[in-house]
């Protein structure tokens, strides 16, 4: 019997290459269900490849254009963020993958858990807004994770068959992003358009705009901790500007286990659906005597202070980690805006850090508010 | 109950290794067994402070030497080549680690495996020799071998919780040893002294002088094949000079798991005693920030031919591997006595990969029939 499978942001960029993997995976899975933002466009031209029962459109205007095609064909049309929740936690899948972008991707993920679905997981800022709740509701339902960053899903394929009490250290790699060599006095004149110019990864833009400030990597080292810290592993970052080692982890003998491959996150994403398999795929492989060479630095924090941060909401956890996350995605936004400039991210994330209404154990409504408090937060920095 | 381990060639490089190990496993393991060619000495000292039931020295001088030491102890000595065999069949261990250099380690292999013992193996060129003898009495005692080549022990890691099925290739990596950026024009007059001066590894002088020629990747070729090659996966040789990834496999999806670790024999020694968990060692960490590079490169078949032969003994099969390992090994004891030049290794190899009577099937008793051969051919070179 096939896997049967739903797509949260299904005409993103995880997204579109999920849907890529399934033409590979086309005798082993199903899509049943798919989601998108506004891009009605793009979502009908999937649903009428792949046949869902359903799909869902958060933004009306999308939604009523999408019905409107559909409406001599039985594919459910469902409308809105209330719609995605509904959609999300419905049980006749065996696998949601959640490509969604940002803390608003948390909810779908924690629904699809609570109804004993298995999530493989692009949207780390589920586990950073709620690592707790999401890992508590996984105890009660038995649901898994699966990573499809390539950085846990590296760590993932490094420790499959290693006692977890092996573990002496993760290692996250980041390629550094595009200002990696650049002078830490130039950067509050980052325009966007420099930005957005990720040097090996193509990717949506929020999380390109993470890579450039290197909050991306403070949020995955966050990630790692609900994924894979059973033992309170330290989680150090390297910088490997190839992204060919897309992460390591070191055993307690010295031994070190890396994951490589080209930059392509239709391997990631196959290995969370077809795990603990790897499935033949003719997609580009690594070819060393291209490479010719690998390099390691250590990431500088006065450039990239966005990771401190991370690691400052980890000593803190309880809601650090999501008034970081929060922060972060308004900020992003409204750099994406241009409404502030590239180090006002840092700025803006920095101080809702450490003036927010810290809780120890938040509730999900107590996560909502926070959202709230911080978007008008956010907004109103000048 | 502590494990029991006997080691073969507990004077040599690997063995002396071995020895450091149990240091750290002493809750673990306990030896009951050592064996040296003639370092006396160096046994004696090994005796008195690991306590083992017994012990063997080939050499006359040397057991003649030992056994008066122990003459008022319980220390049984053993001698000769045939109290090896005998010892090495002996089935009150749990495992033996097999250190010895050259086709002569083949033998006690064989023996232990017989006697349902597991073998740590550090001698490749049992499984050069004997591959399809060996895993046939594998399957009938039920036996195991542990990899401690450092290259198929990253092999080994690398597979741990994955289907055999699912690996595309397998990497192995070398240094290219002492002469990798040398001009092959200078080849003829490479000395003694500078075969023996490896650049990363502190070997024994059999393997130094192989790791030179890189006839030693071709016999782990092989020894991989035999190990590692139930899906008739093919092995590509990478030379990797900073000896820091011990080698990789590729599987189908193009994901690449690589093992690393500073070049110390103690790790795989380890982790072949303690298989499938990673024990805590203290010894020197890989350092990132120190390497700072790793290259690859295509490895020169010109410089150094002794790999295609390798490539040759497999397609061969049969004695192909067999007189190919005993050919090198008594060219490389000519190339140690300075009898014959550096190339000669490769030529005296080649001469006598293709001119010996090839047998498809060979039994034990064909494999020292041919070893008379080998050595007769090698020693009348001229």
């Amino acid at each position: 019997m096939k896997k049967r499978i739903s797509i949260l942001g299904s005409t993103g960029s995880i997204g579109s290459n999920t849907l890529k993997v399934l033409e590979n995976l086309e005798n082993d899975l199903k899509v049943v269900y798919l989601s998108a933002f506004s891009n009605s466009r793009k979502l009908i031209e999937q649903a009428e490849k792949f046949k869902p029962k359903a799909i869902c459109l958060v933004e009306e205007e999308a939604y009523k254009e999408t019905r409107n095609h559909f409406k001599n064909d039985k594919t459910e049309v469902i409308l809105g963020r209330e719609g995605l929740l509904e959609l999300s936690s419905r049980d006749d899948v065996d696998i949601m993958l959640n490509g969604l972008v940002g803390g608003i991707g948390m909810e779908p993920t924690l629904s699809a858990i609570k109804s004993g679905v298995d999530v493989a997981l692009s949207n780390k800022e589920s586990l950073v807004m709620a690592g707790s709740i999401i890992n508590e509701a996984m105890k009660k339902s038995g649901a898994k994770l699966f990573p499809v960053d390539s950085e846990h899903s590296a760590i993932w394929q490094c420790i499959a068959g290693e006692n977890i009490e092996d573990i002496d250290k993760i290692i996250l790699t980041g390629s550094g992003g595009p200002f990696l060599d650049r002078d830490l006095g130039t950067f509050d004149e980052i325009t966007l358009k420099e930005a957005l110019n990720h040097p090996n990864w193509e990717m949506g833009e929020k999380i390109t705009i993470d890579s450039a400030t290197m909050m991306n990597k403070g949020l995955e080292v966050i990630e790692a901790f609900w994924l894979f810290n059973g033992n309170q592993t330290p989680i150090e970052i390297v910088i490997h500007p190839q992204s060919i080692i897309h992460s390591m982890v070191e055993f307690q003998d010295g031994s070190v286990k890396a994951q490589m491959g080209v930059p392509d996150m239709k391997v990631p994403i196959q290995y969370a659906l077809t795990y603990p398999r790897h499935r033949k795929a003719n997609w580009e492989r690594l070819d060393f005597f291209k490479i010719k060479e690998l390099n390691f630095y250590k990431p500088n924090l006065d450039k990239f202070p966005c990771i401190s941060l991370a690691y400052d909401a980890l000593k803190k956890l309880g809601t650090g980690p999501a008034a970081l996350n929060l922060a972060n995605d308004y900020s992003v936004q409204r750099f994406l805006r241009q409404e502030i400039q590239f180090m006002d991210i840092y700025r803006i994330n920095y101080m809702v850090l450490n003036t927010h209404n810290w809780l120890n154990e938040p509730s999900l409504g107590d996560l909502r508010e926070l959202d709230n408090w911080v978007e008008n937060c956010v907004n109103s920095y000048n």
